[in-house]
């Protein structure tokens, strides 16, 4: 393995010939997953149209497609105007729904406009593509989010869905009107709860997508960065290449239609033996403090998902081991830091 | 017992002497739920406003308050109207929260509505709540709608949510907007998840409240009414004034905070069953057809509801039998079908 790009796509080229010459929609499309799918189904001689609001806030970066521009189309829109929408879908023959709004924090001081991002732009999508292209299949991120506070460990997909944030109530609606549309109208769906993931072309400039963007920015900047809480807190993380090859997957095989998966991990790791791999990667340090009350308030505690029903159904597993996947993140941003922080 | 009034009224005022002099706001005051109740609140001495925005389609009707006009106050007016809410919730003690669509075959054909009524005005109710009305505790009417069709029988609180229609979704996402804004804000609120109501001032004009309404508007009709399937579904259905006790057992009591109870009832009963029932009270027909189309696709078999925990709780039981219901709700509806048809 020499470069990020070539990790999922040698898996995905050895398995998935469903795309070449397939008519892809990507919403989110120049977001961190959005353009990391992108740049592999290019590869896979897919047509592909990226749509992104590029909200300043939200994770789109003209950067993350750089150099790829000549192989695909490119729109930008809200996914929550329902004409552009109406007009893109057209025909499609596959949409990966990735766009959303992703901060919790920021769901809870702005509900209404995470509600009309994950919900209604939803709705409005899925009835677009029963009505323009109904023989389509929509493979739609959502989060392990949804759970709240796990009852149990790991948490599959029976767990009780108890969101302790607006952004976890929205987003379980969003991926239930999916399943609901699949079964009421045909309309091909897969649902894939996504747990941390993270990798080149992240959000690193704040910790709105995730708390570890920030940390990998203060690394590269050679500043401590932040550990909230006790740093006991127990996680999963996926490398963004077992992500797309997830939604590769999903998308592809017909044993996935109306079903919803968890991704997740085989290293459970702690913040805090989290945060000392990446200085050992680095050579930075961090501290651990308490909570932010904006925070503490929708903590979720230790989380970590059973992957096993995606494993069955449609043989993925992660393959990227954390400490390879920090390496490879930390090098992509390495001479990249203007293009994502300034 | 002599009056459908005196039915709740008599549970209420041994029990409840909490709304005496209290300003209470009921949200869908005109409706069938709301009306009932606003009756019962001001015999017990409390300041009530009605909000309602008499949408045609909905349960609004000035008929509802028939001779109760001078004791309390109605403000016509759209729970999506955030302005409007804001100033009518300020100095509220209490908000009875039933404005709602409830038309599941409509919330299909028109999701985008549905989901501003059921979730976009919940959070914007919430949000001002919290600012106007920070010590009010809030009683949601949710529905049995959330849980789909039944994994086991009778359905407890701990069910799997999975609706089986837009309607469903949207109410789900509603009720946990409540009790999130109690856990992470503590702004006191009850979920009652409630199954069949029926009684005076339900609308009977269509069937877009329940079957059960055009049902008896034609049996009073003189007309043969349809039951939809085989007529083996089975069901639970709640009289209007044990729904009330509920409610107003939910607002009083502490012990209720935060919590989410299903309503329920002894007496199980299949829809054949209830139309024969419904007939030998009133002497009328009935003819069993297969579901329309637009129906069949979100019918959720059969269902009843394990109401243990509200009764352990809150002391709730249902105490009106449904032949007594039928026979008080039919005597209401005799001499006024002009205002609840015409």
């Amino acid at each position: 393995m020499t470069s990020d790009d070539d990790y999922a796509l040698s898996e995905a080229l050895g398995a998935i010939d469903s795309y070449i010459g397939q008519r892809i929609v990507v919403t989110g499309g120049l977001g961190f997953i959005g353009s990391n799918l992108a740049r592999v189904l290019v590869k896979l001689g897919a047509k592909v149209t990226l749509l992104d609001s590029l909200i300043p806030e939200y994770g789109g970066n003209l950067a993350n497609i750089s150099g790829l521009e000549p192989s695909l189309s490119v729109n930008v829109c809200d996914i929550r105007d329902p004409y552009a929408i109406r007009h893109l879908l057209s025909g499609a023959n596959y949409i990966f729904n990735l766009a959303g709004q992703t901060s919790h924090v920021d769901s809870m001081t702005d509900p209404n406009t995470d509600l009309a991002i994950n919900v209604g732009a939803q709705i409005n999508l899925l009835e677009c593509a029963r009505l323009v292209a109904p023989e389509v299949k929509i493979v739609f991120a959502s989060t392990r989010q949804i759970y709240g506070r796990p009852q149990y460990l790991p948490v599959d997909e029976l767990h009780p869905i108890k969101p302790v944030d607006v952004n976890g109530i929205n987003k379980w609606a969003g991926e239930s009107y999916h399943t609901l549309y699949s079964e009421v109208y045909g309309l091909r769906s897969t649902v894939l709860r996504l747990t941390n993931t993270y990798g080149p072309r992240m959000r690193i400039r704040d910790s709105r997508q995730t708390f570890l963007g920030i940390w990998i920015r203060k690394v590269l900047e050679g500043d401590p960065f932040l550990v909230f809480g006790t740093g006991h807190q127990l996680r999963d993380f996926n490398y963004v290449d077992d992500v797309i090859y997830a939604l590769l997957l999903a998308g592809a095989d017909i044993k996935a239609d109306g079903k919803v998966y968890n991704l997740g991990s085989r290293e459970i790791i702690s913040l805090r033996d989290l945060a000392v791999s990446l200085c050992e990667t680095a050579s930075s340090g961090f501290e651990i403090v308490p909570f932010p009350e904006e925070r503490r308030l929708i903590d979720i505690g230790d989380y970590f998902g059973d992957y096993s029903l995606i494993q069955q159904d449609l043989g993925w597993e992660p393959k990227v081991p954390l400490i390879e996947g920090l390496r490879l993140t930390l090098d992509y941003f390495a001479s990249r830091l203007p293009e994502y922080c300034d």
